[in-house]
């Protein structure tokens, strides 16, 4: 049984960590931090887990006492916070954008910061990084959008068919955070869709450096805001330099991803969901055909909140650890 | 490890035993019928259960095998479906309503139907029958309604402290069924609450039936209809005798569900609400509080697929083999 | 052509007034206060607004210019506001709460504020008081509950049919305003039921204070939030004296409010919902069924926003300028 | 005062005609046919509309009386439904897609039919065909898609500044028409998004055909299904051959349509939504922005059951009769 602590454990990320943890037969959350929130019970905010016998606490990170800690933190935060634990020989995987790009550059231009504290980080995307997570001591794990955009576009960007993806994403209101705010309101979001930062979103440039490892590819990006509380469908379209059959296209995702416990390849004809994945770490890829113009179609669904942010913590964290990788993971989709 | 058939496994409540009993580790589904989709893979109408290795199909009741059968069907057609199980000395859980009754007059009288095979069997509240169910061959699985609305009232009139119930529901859409019809579109129910059999629903006269039981009381009922996906809240007002102090009734409910691991009873100032207890099988039991009219209400909130169907059946199954309470429905609420 | 000056006009009855206004044939909006967006062009805050040329202003009550000022601002700000207008000769519909109390004590008690500029003014409830609004120089508008209850209550307490209303009410988030709070979050509210000020809300007095003026009657209301823009639906259970028939209350409804322009009585078995009155100023009645336990059912259903607030305020309008009632109001509910 | 029949007037297109023509100065609806409704209130399937004293009945298309006829019959009724009112000397507005296509072998392939009755139609995008609408007996309305993409595309594809257009579309379920289905079932589009015809949707020739007129050019179209009422957002991602200013492509939109009554060109930096137009008949245009990998995006939003269908055939019908062409489409978008 390791020892787990999470900082910035109000938040949404927070709380499904807490959630997922709760069914972990290894894994025991130990120390969940909030300054704000510090003395107060769990279910103040998680009002779903009120059977949680947790309080938040204060702690500073150099104080932190755990085995493996989980920054639910945002960026800009997480680099202050994260080196002090590394030092200590804590083990921690980061669930802000501060240490997922290779190119400093790019990451202070996108993010409007100077980073303080670069450190060493594995990108802790498991299908793509499986070997180098297993000794990390940083993981930086992935965004919510690049989750769901590199694995609907690996396979084709590796094999060198695609040169220039699109990435037209639909998303539910968790991924903006618990903190409110106008954009988030029932009343601006129900019966509504917004598309936002149409050219100019910070996961573009995440999608397009970890991509660019693997192929020579140019990535656009456009998310919109549906009303939905979880999930992330990503429409990738793309033109193959030539026609490509759609059993081909999903036999070679077939291959790619046949050991991946999380990752579902649909069967030509079947369609990718919210619905199918909501609550769960599961990744669902579909669709592989082709239109008349040339365009080649690739979608996959996550939930956010889990297959784009915590669940794939807590894979990360089977993996670093050596437990079976499904651990805190089993449960399935709720549909309806 | 016990065998489970399923018999109509196409539905909604089908769909969730099988979502639930894939994490328990004493009992397994073995056979899941659908005469329509005979041969079809389980995913077929359920795509959150893309994992599941299992296809629907045709058996015959008196051909069934296993050690439990759960009949999620229809009422009316359990009334046929059941007796032949029961004969071959396979226990069941019925999830309709033709075993709920006592009174088969008024069985007849609500359903417009005539029992053709009234058979002995327990109604599976493990809160207020959990000895009866341990040793029952038929559990007949209580209404989502009457599993709220009851859980809510039930101490109050124990108690004798009230003598007139009006419990005014909201319900998710699910609670109609798998089956497309003009009420359940997403054009009708979205954006929209509607008021439906007002004066005349069938829970009315279960609820009545099984609270009158503890005490003399009268019940009226109005379910609504409301754009959510899953979960029953239930206000119930009441007018008690004498004003009752809200910590007092508070620690009532606290003396009744003291032990019971799916009630929770909130404090004095916490609201039970559906997001706590989405996709899990907890009820949330709060409010306690009166007005200066004399009204007392008390207010419940369970998932209407899960505590008010296929959760509760799997926690009479628990509790008919002596598994742990809590096996396959360790799950916490879905929030946000 | 009368001129109207709206002060608040930023918020959600202010965007109603607008919206609705810009259809009027014999009313114009000459000035749209907004101190925090003086300057900006009203579609700002109002995107469905573009096509209005007008701009938010900064202006002070005592320098306001009109014929009509149309208060739209809270409670406690409008007891500063209304005065000087008043004093101006300018005539005020006031959308808060600070002028629709007979019994200031209640109004202070409920409000939790000293009134320190008590004037006589008369409630804008036209199907009770259309002769006072004519000639009124102050017209206090009704909360947007007491509005649905008091119309589905109003004809059984006047005929002295009951004693004792309980009202549970849904609600549309819209009623909590355009500014965000953790309450009114997508993420909160969707998917979701909550009950809120169960046994405290303040438009319970005022339901109470205003049909006490026409029979002895104790007055018991809830509200509860769902997953819905607009629209508050009003289940008043009650419990007559002795047993009437449907008909017999469906004529009594029918004579009360033969002559309403905006009041549909139902057919008995045709059931209230907000999909038929979205967008617009009418106001569903209907049900009048009884059940076994002696419970009377009748319910309502506005559109908060319109029939609520701002469509009321417009009504009212007409009434005190001798328009054609319905002018700016003709538009349909919108359903789908 | 013109008289119009709606042929089908049971479905969402024929409620929203009653619903906006209701308010129409010159026109009025004097025959609304239902094969199977005849006899019946229009407001049994049309509870919005409970104000109009209109009833279905049943008349044949050879019998119609009526100045206009607007048939809101399905693609394949229409093509029999259609000629007899011609024939008669009635002008016709078609909402079907019969009568669409300039080449039938598209229409044939497409729609999978023989088309048996071709006749000469207009195309009714008034931004396009103002003049030959003003003078045409049949005027075929658009697809709900194809007009929303096609506004978006046109200024681009007429100045010959792109070649290819990728349109990612965002529809309400009111688009799936009154019909129940599995699709359009609460339960399977709340919380939910789903693709569908990724790559074979009908819309996507006819939005091929419009705009080759224009230009070379190269469409690709897939729609997808999210938890709306009403409303269509399509993102048209394209690839200038040169990079284009913002502001440039901007006033290249207002160029287009300045004089178009019902088009909104947005500032750069303002964002389309659905709620901007919601129940109206407003098209809102907007980003212009392009990204680092040479990516223009134009979003536009419409209301399907409006500027997508019913809105629109008004609009037709106002300029082939001379009315104002603003005539019972004046209301401004529902917000919230």
């Amino acid at each position: 049984m390791i020892e787990i602590g999470i900082i910035g454990a109000n938040g949404y990320t927070g709380g499904e960590l807490l959630r997922l943890l709760n069914n972990h037969p290894q894994a025991e959350v130990t120390v969940a931090t909030s300054r704000k929130l510090s003395g107060e019970p769990i279910y103040k905010v998680h009002p779903h887990l009120r059977n949680l016998d947790l309080k938040f606490e204060a702690v500073a990170p150099e104080d932190m006492e755990a085995d493996l800690v989980i920054t639910a933190t945002p960026h800009g935060a997480s680099m202050n916070i994260v080196p002090p634990l590394v030092e200590k020989g804590i083990r921690v995987i980061d669930l802000s954008g501060d240490y997922r790009f290779d190119n400093l550059e790019v990451y202070e231009k996108w993010y409007g910061l100077t980073h303080e504290n670069p450190l060493d980080a594995v990108y802790g995307l498991p299908e793509l990084y499986r070997e180098e997570i297993k000794s990390a001591n940083l993981v930086a794990n992935p965004g919510c959008f690049p989750t769901g955009a590199i694995l609907a576009s690996f396979p084709l960007v590796k094999e060198k068919l695609v040169k220039r993806i699109i990435v037209d994403s639909k998303t539910g209101v968790s991924g903006a955070g618990i903190k409110p705010t106008e954009t988030t309101m029932f009343t601006n979001v129900s019966d509504n869709v917004i598309p936002y930062l149409i050219t100019s979103h910070r996961h573009a440039p995440e999608i397009q450096e970890k991509l660019a490892n693997y192929g020579d590819v140019s990535v656009s990006f456009t998310p919109h805001l549906v009303p939905v509380i979880r999930g992330i469908l990503s429409t990738v379209h793309t033109f193959p330099e030539e026609d490509l059959d759609s059993s081909y296209v999903k036999e070679l995702y077939d291959n790619f991803y046949e050991d991946e416990p999380f990752v579902n390849v649909l069967d030509v004809g079947e369609i990718p969901r919210l619905s199918s994945v909501r609550g769960s770490n599961f990744c669902q890829i579909g669709s592989f055909d082709q239109d008349e113009a040339g365009r080649l179609v690739v979608v996959s669904s996550i939930d956010n909140l889990v297959k784009g942010a915590s669940g794939q913590a807590i894979h990360n964290m089977n993996i670093m650890y050596g437990f079976k990788e499904t651990h805190a993971l089993e449960y399935l989709g709720l549909h309806p």
